[in-house]
């Protein structure tokens, strides 16, 4: 491909401070993240639907939409495009109109991590950092380390004791200089923030560096393509720190501009488990940040994010798109995991299996219609968490049968 | 889609005996696998690369070319179109030519199990079948569990006690009857055929199922397109059972029918351990089946397979495109591995480490020449092997800096 990047700058949504994109950067001085921006109207003139449907199928097929400058920086796996999978069964046991999963397990690392990553390294690389350092409860880790390694860039990573073993392999494997912790991401990224001015690294903690957003966007873009550039009516998503909801509103936003969709936007809703819940519970109280949320705990440790940097802009996408936030039970949360793994053949993350959960939930309580179309995305494979299941299994003897 | 399968039959590669494909078979009277006969002029008529690339991408896109016969028993959850993905790093390192890594990881299961299993059990579901068995050393159940768990279709699986425990969790999850062996994948096979006549179970063991090479085959015709229609120099595939190799040059045969490429094929390299090398021993004395090699040991377990049902296909295809078959040592396959991880970002499976590994060594050998276009088949993520690989990492305490 030979394509040219729109992006015109950093803006901050609290403050609306501008920053350049051509220099690193962090925060705006007020504390929000920054958003990239975007001339959508050149981005109107050198690219449409119809010229997206021939390029290759990785989440580079959006380049326009995308900060990177130079084609030659950037760095990927093929990442992207992942399977918007029908699910009929589900759909008919729950009395749901049309009821679809994007697939994020079927991506290198096995989660949505690497969209983030490999944008967000490939903008690093063009900016011309050598190395980057992150907090990380497992998978971000493993999925900036092995993109990094790609990039030829050194990742410096914290990892709390019991981040799942395998992601700390990848992320071994790829050269990444791993440490561990007795303690909570939070410790890590209290570590790392006192580590950082000794070594220069660039910090590329969530939302801390703001292009991450940009790789988690395009599922966004996937799925209304996927659709036949049509939006369904509800969008589910796991909320942790809330990247890919932010990401997905921003998509939904910039296709409006371009007028590749019309003026209705899909209901955004945030699911979180009961044990973890600060953006319903703010949601419930009409605020516009959440509090920190105490003794947080829940399986899906991926969503076990008690304040999120990015809650405000989360919040403003379920206000916006007249969504809403749901909290989900522990049991609920794997008895839907074992019903899709066994009606549909999708064996999923526990933080997808909540998303689900909090559908089934809305449709029960006759929020979503039974007319209507949801998707709700699944942030990973179930193979990554070897741990999260257990079964006893009868053992047939050598001279046995079955 | 709306596709006319041009499957006309079943026939013996040995045998030349034909069978029906509108009826449940297994083995040829003779013993041999079966493989699927396609009219292909029909299929040239009906479809070509230029149509074909306006297909969804999934394997489904070669449905011509593929046993099922009507789209509504297709059971997918969006397998196949895996990245073929570009090692510049390791080209550079070793002098390779062109080297590419068809990244078989990025798929449901995460593992090229999931195409064989896909098409075999949509074939299954088109033959009325509804109960399928079969023994396994983890990957290939957990494929036909969750395939089977869409169809509707009950698995019934076998498995050693020491399979992956993901492999495991991910076959229960998906509703199949697991039972475990204090044994070898052979006990399992044992134990299945004593209890197969009880039941009336499809067995679905590797081979004695015509259909699986049809889903491994589409490999092969991905290759083929992912390279603009021209095929490699080389090939390099892990082998175990050896189905992925039979596919693959069933696929380049078909596709020299239908025109779609030239008279040169890739020579197909078949790669094995040093512990469980009966193809690479065959081939040194030039003989057409292998022998049962005793007391097979590697860490790339899925290669670990003394002597296949179908080793005379597998000897045939690297005798017939030139190739070869080398083995590689256990220290190769796990240094390749980390040099894969920390070079290009990729984290496979020791099965396609092993793969490379071979490639290092006839690339060393001159066999392999410099300027030449090489595609290594990695079958599987490493993601799904959390006890490959053990670092002893450094902690940092709470309160410290790195």
């Amino acid at each position: 491909m030979n394509t040219q990047s729109c992006i015109t700058g950093l803006v901050c949504p609290k403050c609306k401070k501008r920053y350049t994109h051509r220099e690193l950067q962090h925060l705006c001085q007020c504390g929000s993240p920054l958003l990239v921006e975007y001339d959508l109207e050149r981005a109107g003139y050198l690219v449409d639907p119809e010229t997206i449907k021939t390029r290759p199928v990785t989440l580079w097929r959006y380049a326009e939409l995308l900060p990177v400058l130079d084609d030659a920086n950037i760095v990927s796996l093929g990442e992207g495009f992942t399977p918007l999978t029908i699910l009929p069964a589900i759909a008919a046991k729950y009395a749901f109109g049309r009821l679809y999963m994007k697939d994020e397990g079927i991506i290198p690392t096995g989660t949505f991590k690497a969209r983030g990553a490999a944008v967000g390294v490939s903008k690093a690389r063009e900016l011309g950092v050598k190395h980057v350092a992150m907090p990380t409860n497992g998978n971000a880790g493993a999925a900036w380390a092995v993109y990094a390694a790609r990039a030829g860039i050194k990742a410096h990573i914290l990892m709390p004791e019991d981040a799942p073993r395998i992601t700390r392999n990848e992320s071994v494997a790829a050269g990444a200089q791993v440490h561990l912790v007795r303690g909570l991401i939070s410790d890590c990224g209290k570590i790392l923030a006192r580590s950082i001015p000794a070594h220069g690294w660039y910090d590329v903690s969530t939302l801390k560096e703001p292009y991450r957003i940009e790789g988690k966007k395009t599922m966004g873009y996937e799925i209304v393509e996927q659709l036949g550039w049509q939006v369904p009516d509800v969008i589910a998503y796991p909320i942790g720190g809330g990247v890919g909801i932010i990401g997905i509103y921003k998509a939904l936003q910039e296709m409006q501009r371009l007028g590749w969709i019309g003026d209705q936007l899909p209901r955004l809703v945030a699911v979180q488990a009961e044990g973890c819940a600060p953006i319903v519970e703010a949601y419930r109280k009409k605020a516009k940040e959440s509090e920190f949320f105490p003794d947080s705990r829940t399986i899906a440790f991926g969503i076990n994010v008690p304040k999120a940097l990015g809650d405000f802009l989360v919040l403003e996408a379920i206000y916006e798109t007249e969504g809403c936030a749901v909290a989900v039970g522990e049991a609920d949360i794997i008895n839907t995991l074992l019903e899709l793994a066994s009606l549909e053949g999708s064996f999923i993350c526990p933080e997808g299996a909540a998303a689900l959960a909090g559908l089934k939930k809305l449709r029960a309580a006759g929020w979503l219609k039974a007319e209507e179309t949801a998707v709700l995305l699944n942030t990973g494979g179930g193979i990554k968490y070897p741990d999260t299941l257990h079964f006893d299994l009868p053992y047939c003897p050598v001279d046995g049968t079955i």
